[in-house]
């Protein structure tokens, strides 16, 4: 009997189950020095210590999509091992900061499965919280992927469909409040009330991703599924290589989109997301971003809602989304739907 | 008169000599990322700092592995500048812990010179010690190495050859007590019982080594050897290419063996190692693990004896080792013979 | 209309102006692992607390490069982002340690323009320093490029030319004043006494440098210009690739130099630099120095002026440097001259 993992199947996954993912993770400010370095990122906030504090943190905080990447990390030997898509996220909510030497533990819950008609594959929902040292939640979020039945002839199970919503409500956002923002060292004086509804930008800049670079940053969360590492067994696989992790494009295209965005720095809920095309070594990740809504927090500080969109090998100034058939540009690699925090 | 370091060649080596090397090494939580994101570490006990208070340790410590690798690379220009092979460890253990913050020191007896017959080589044994900033030893190894002579002409020296263990006695480890290991958090049930001599375990997945990955390893650990770092000399050696250093095949296949050995995080001693084959950018590593032998530690903790195996483009479930000739079988890069505790 | 920075063009540069760029940095261990690991430093002050302690220092310092070129990144944005060339650094002093912990802040004035002939370029001299977070200078640097002009049709502006120093006065070094140079643990004998002026070092070891090596080292400084990480842009571009940025040619140069001169620790003072041809990814770098000048700074130490020159896919054995035309040879990257602090 072998003691490797297997992973789990959709059979194993039922409705209620709590799953514990291996191996906590304290992040440290190696950490925020390698996401720095990985993804190009420079918001002010999750650079500089001094501006940090003077808006209210404690110390320099961990980038809220490095805490996603490693709880995300975590959850990938037990829910998508056997995995042949992952299809959504919903609900994504960062409730409290992550510091530096935080430990963050992963839990997920199934909170949903529902069989194909095909009878092989089935759909998973869980609900994915990562715990702090003190086991406070820092982050919560849903996601939902496609497995592979372990038999085609077990019988299915009971479909149950969460009810997930569009977007989190703007009251559910965990606000900051910021005190003194200085424009000059964020990169731009553009704030809240500049940014309107439908306004697309640009964000200009390509960034092109090497093997080396991926494979560090999706260790660096440790995500172990096999397509982002192992070329020789790619070689056999539908497209023939290894394939970039999802998480290195959201962070890539993130960081691009500092350009027009600059004080648009702290991630407050994610609202849907879709991988729409597969991202290689080699290719060039362009950005652009759409204002889809904006929200007051408080005196200090407001929200907006973004679309961000990246795409590869595609300079983004003729914003590509989707085609006349509703489908996405063959170009796009993703479409993510987000709040984040800006001052007043 | 040039000031470059010209290594030790064959003659320079008498035994009795002390080598204190150059640049101690203060490593840090920057280098436990590093490691993470180069070699995908994910065991428990080096991840999470809760996870190692809680069995003993006073803060998150550094990877045994880590350790070794900055305290070898360091004997780089004094030992193996021009050594024409690394042959072969022995007696390596593990004797206290590393912390974050420590400043590790490198120092090597020479206990073993043996000329080769054909004269223009001969074999160094030395024995090396970390020592950290209070002049405690961490670790200490003994390695042999073949080294050419500056001229064949010299006369050979009388031949010492040491003594050495097969293996490290199980009463010589420094044995840890976990107090109190989470098995859900370190990703495994299986426990010292659960483990028999003779078992063999596939760890089934497949990592990818990058150029830029290995030369960003091997400089993290200040391995300066030639071989690795200098594509335009290169081209007119041996193999035409880059060699990658074998701990960067050691630290991988250690990590790999995550899956299936879970709990078996804690190296305590290294019996012996041979690296069997050369690895290259673009090659993929599998590995597997034998038990070869199991002590009782304490009440809490007990040692597996382990074989790890590497091997390169060639998935383990068939187990390859040597063929019938005796020889290793042409994918083996490494045979590594090691002690590692383990929760009972 | 946009609000992605479109960068600033020679008509933009009044002398007189002061620009706060964007997006301070705090500089941590991480960074220095990162570094090291990037760029293969081994001097001992930069590696060991111990070392840095029992020689003057609070605990282990950032290396004065590094610190460099987080500054000098943050200055990318404002001044070269519509750069034509980088044309020279002059009067660079480094005037405060660094440490773990420290933010740095860049802020430029312009202190020259002077329209080429051509009407569509001009020159852009800045003089940058970093600030701490208490508001000490801690470096401070001239450099100046070539900048397009947004409209050839604008009228020139007065010309001012700056006066700079060739070369930065010895009595102007900010001197640390060693205690306890240890040279085993520095790695030579060698010390300040054992240089003369006109002495050549070829430091011998070469280093090829990857994509994601160089992409990965200009990310940590939040160096963004295109030219670096565009592979898609860069297609239709003069090289037809990326271009390296020079600030990886400096640190990498500077760590092969340890090799003859591993006790010249502590840069002092950037004199003068040129980047005198382009690096590719996969080109291996060479490096010598050559002994310009040597000064007293006091009791226990010395400074060396040093010309350093790295040279791709060409050892240096031959100290390859101009034609007899006077141009640089063609395998030239780098003639920087700097001043150094060393033992007596």
């Amino acid at each position: 009997m072998t003691k490797s993992n297997p992973g789990n199947y959709f059979e194993d996954f039922k409705p209620g189950m709590e799953l514990v993912h291996a191996t906590p993770l304290t992040l440290t400010t190696g950490d925020i020095s390698l996401y720095r370095a990985l993804t190009g990122d420079r918001h002010a906030l999750y650079s500089a210590a001094t501006f940090a504090v003077s808006n209210g943190f404690d110390q320099l905080p961990i980038d809220p999509l490095l805490a996603f990447h490693a709880v995300f990390g975590k959850t990938v030997p037990d829910i998508s091992l056997n995995a042949v898509a992952n299809l959504g996220y919903a609900d994504g909510k960062f409730l409290k900061t992550v510091n530096p030497g935080d430990t963050l533990t992963a839990i997920s819950d199934v909170i949903g499965v529902k069989e194909n008609s095909n009878g092989k594959t089935g759909v998973v929902w869980v609900r994915t919280r990562g715990e702090n040292q003190h086991g406070e939640i820092v982050l919560s979020y849903v996601r939902w992927v496609m497995v592979n039945k372990k038999n085609a002839s077990n019988p299915a199970p009971e479909a149950v469909i969460p009810d997930l919503p569009k977007v989190v409500a703007a009251e559910d956002l965990v606000a900051p409040a910021y005190k003194t923002w200085d424009p000059a060292l964020a990169g731009s004086n553009w704030r809240f009330g500049d940014y309107e509804v439908g306004e697309k930008i640009d964000h200009v800049d390509g960034m092109t991703v090497e093997e080396a670079e991926h494979q560090t940053a999706t260790r660096l969360y440790q995500n172990t599924a096999k397509v982002h590492f192992d070329a020789h067994a790619q070689k056999d696989s539908r497209f023939g290589k290894r394939l970039i992790y999802g998480g290195v494009v959201i962070s890539i295209a993130r960081s691009l989109s500092f350009n027009g965005l600059e004080s648009a720095a702290q991630m407050l809920a994610i609202n849907a997301g879709t991988h729409a095309g597969p991202l290689f070594a080699g290719d060039t990740i362009y950005a652009w971003s759409e204002v889809l809504d904006t929200a007051e927090l408080n005196e200090t500080t407001g929200a907006l809602r973004l679309r961000l969109v990246a795409a590869k090998n595609h300079p983004c100034s003729d914003f590509p989304l989707r085609g006349e058939d509703g489908k996405y540009h063959p170009d796009v690699l993703l479409d993510f739907d987000y709040w984040v925090a800006i001052p007043k």
